[in-house]
């Protein structure tokens, strides 16, 4: 997508690590309006899709998955990371290993949120190794849910998680795949999108 | 707020320990459209604010914040609890006492998204004691910004947070303040904004 390629050439910042900061527009200082455009574009690529739910998972997902939800008209439900009091009853529960974070965290999603009558598009801002991902599509399964397939802001290209998921038949929309990046440039996978 | 006291009553649900639970459209799954009528509503409460920034906590009021800065065409930025390795740079940094988790946790937000500049509104889900506005407020005083109020979906009137921050000057617009909680009731403080 144009408009994200652009905008992460401009504010994002490459630290090393392969870390892409994007934290002045999307997953810390949110511009609420830009958000709303890439909301559209998920609408557009997922249009053919019966979608009741959206699914991401706490904290930087969430107020994407809001803003996106408001094109498909449908909730909102997000997978909380370890267990909180507030949280009793039925729970789909799986683990998953954090990238950002370097440790393993349950993740849980309450039963009343997902059933086998859905139709899930996961939402996250991020995409590198695919563990959050993963975990997602375990609870999903476990719901027997359909999984529509997954939109992500920023895929890491040169990571594996969103091509091995796709090998596996998933339905991954990244709204940017970035293939490589150094201190001074972002490198961008061409697009199939934007020539529609 | 007459919307938001009948959806409590009608979905919430109050547990032992005085939680109530409005997690059906509040804050793990997200009523969108009504999420969107409040945030009409703070914009209602705070027209004559002149806001330019919306801060809130990690990880429930993000959703929440989003949707409600459409209302204020403003940016949002959410403190994140605990350190992140993706976080680094200049930081406001504070701590805050859990009610819900019962532990004290480091509550940080870059120095890049908050200046003397800024006019901000704080937005979160819940009031109870405090302590998250109270770290919330914290980082605002420390950026030199104009803290122009708090705007807070559930106040629980009952614990002591929302009066007294209330006592000591700051504007807090609770939509619903609750006064008292049984198994199968929920009683709310007089709303003097529902005949405005």
């Amino acid at each position: 997508m144009q408009l994200l390629e652009e905008r992460i050439r401009k504010d994002g910042i490459v630290k090393p690590g392969n870390i892409l900061k994007v934290d002045s527009f999307l997953n810390h200082q949110m511009d609420i309006p830009f958000i709303n455009e890439l909301g559209k574009e998920f609408k557009r690529r997922f249009a053919d899709a019966p979608i009741t739910k959206i699914l991401t998972i706490e904290a930087s997902g969430i107020g994407i998955a809001c803003l996106v939800a408001q094109h498909f008209n449908v909730p909102v439900v997000f997978a909380k990371k370890a267990q909180s009091l507030n949280l009793d009853g039925e729970m789909y529960c799986t683990k998953v290993q954090s990238f950002t974070h370097k440790r393993v965290y349950d993740v849980i999603l309450s039963k009343k949120f997902l059933s086998a009558e859905d139709h899930v598009l996961i939402i996250d801002d991020f995409l590198a190794n695919g563990c959050a991902l993963q975990g997602l599509m375990e609870i999903v399964k476990e719901s027997g849910a359909v999984l529509e397939g997954a939109g992500i802001v920023v895929e890491k290209g040169f990571q594996n998680g969103g091509d091995s998921l796709r090998e596996q038949g998933i339905r991954v929309e990244s709204l940017a795949i970035v293939d490589s990046m150094t201190d001074d440039s972002v490198s961008f996978r061409k697009d199939e999108w934007d020539n529609k």
